[in-house]
């Protein structure tokens, strides 16, 4: 694969390890962050540069790549008159990783001149730093032929979904089924618990079955030992959530257990568990 | 293992495979069904004889395994007067494959003046025929570890995971998580459908992340081809999830959402889907 020049605008949690691979895959990386410090530690770490302004990030980048917090984040970023897209070349592609609305993805694919591809991701922080992540992209084929090599750089999956937005509305379906999945195994185990059964055991013996799932698998264990300090946090379900759940609105699926769901994480959130990994759920019912 | 004189209770889709395989292992094996015919039929293709009651079938067997409709079918055939109870020999094994209540079990337990394991299991009609079931076992051990190996003609798991009423206790801890899980799964897929999105190419994505269960991969796709003329029937959900519920009464585990996927199960039997696969619970969101 030919080394590109790419920039990385926001090295949170899941940007900073994706830039990194990016940097180790030998392409030209500069990166912005909102605090420079996280920028300049980055730099120190991977030894790429980095910009003041996501516009001086981006300028002369066949790549542009984001990463932030949600939507308006996102439009300040790609539209302020420092942003991403008056910088860019023409040319260019735009990545966007962040989960946000399919509604802010269409305006982005709308307003730019460059091609954009709405590109949310799903493996969690780990996969990020493992550079295994599963990528879910909107946007035109010619955009994600050129760009998916690169994007393997930290992905072991990348698939093109649809027009701008897929991406984000297949990240959807994935929330709504996890929190319709998280939802039963916590009213499992905290059933589990009540009845006086050693619940690992229960865990191991029917997860190789048709209740088995990757939560079950991967977080049955530390849910029955109290453990959430890891993982994806409530707060960033509860957003994700909300997206899923506005998006519904318009497309006039019936979302009735997803919605209970997130309000009982708002009971978790109110617990202190905004950063406790989404399988916390099961603290809710524990407690009554 | 040395064989042993073996009798079966009951015939229907799960028990007639099992009863099969006692036969093909080598032990000898006498079947008792309601319904005469059926037994003639196994005998035909098993080469075993039949019982015209339950206690005429337990008469010196070794063990007695049963697996047949609901509490009160069990109750008939274990204490009426031509039960199993009335027919087996001291030292006798009765073994119950039904998915039943935690207190008929322990009902049975204290009853009976042999031992009793109370055995429901998983992996449905095709780990039945395939002899390839998990087995959840409730009762003494000493009890467990003479019936297991027999137990394993068609189980390629078989757990002990307490006193009487845990195998029963497990298998609800099974459902409750089912019955989470297919929601969510259920109100994702509608949700792509809605979208536009490929359903099939979004199973395909996201099956191998944290959304991903047995359910999405082995039900997924046929959920998407509405397609429901196999698996687990709603009926069964319905009177497993009864069970489920009544017990939480008792235990206090709160299953607000099992209750609420019980009630929407009770709509698709109203659509004329009591015998549809569990996965139909989709086509409740479909028809809105």
């Amino acid at each position: 694969m030919s080394q590109s020049k790419v920039a990385f605008i926001g090295l949170g949690v899941m940007g900073y390890p994706m830039a990194g691979h990016l940097a180790k895959a030998g392409h030209e990386t500069r990166v912005y962050n909102r605090t420079t410090g996280k920028a300049e530690q980055w730099c120190a770490e991977y030894g790429g540069s980095f910009a003041t302004t996501p516009r001086e990030a981006a300028d002369g980048a066949d790549f542009v790549f984001m990463c932030v917090g949600n939507d308006d984040d996102l439009r300040s970023v790609v539209f302020g008159a420092d942003g991403a897209l008056a910088g860019c070349k023409p040319g260019a592609v735009l990545v966007d990783h962040t989960t946000a609305s399919a509604d802010v993805a269409r305006e982005i694919g709308e307003r730019a001149e460059v091609s954009f591809l709405d590109a949310p991701v799903s493996g969690g922080q780990a996969g990020a730093e493992n550079g295994v992540l599963t990528v879910m992209v909107g946007g035109d084929s010619a955009a994600f032929d050129a760009a998916r090599p690169v994007i393997l750089s930290y992905a072991r999956a990348c698939e093109l979904m649809g027009a701008v937005g897929a991406g984000q509305l297949t990240k959807m379906v994935n929330q709504i089924c996890i929190a319709g999945l998280v939802q039963g195994l916590s009213e499992g185990l905290n059933f589990a618990e009540r009845a006086g059964l050693d619940g690992h055991k229960v865990v191991d013996v029917i997860s190789k079955g048709a209740a088995g799932s990757w939560q079950m698998e991967n977080r049955g264990g530390t849910m029955l030992d109290d453990q959430f300090d890891f993982g994806f946090a409530v707060d960033w379900m509860r957003k994700d959530l909300a997206i899923c759940l506005a998006e519904a609105q318009k497309n006039g699926a019936e979302l009735p257990i997803t919605r209970i769901v997130n309000d009982y994480y708002g009971e978790v959130q109110e617990m202190g568990g905004g950063r406790w990994d989404t399988s916390s759920l099961i603290r809710r019912f524990r407690r009554s």
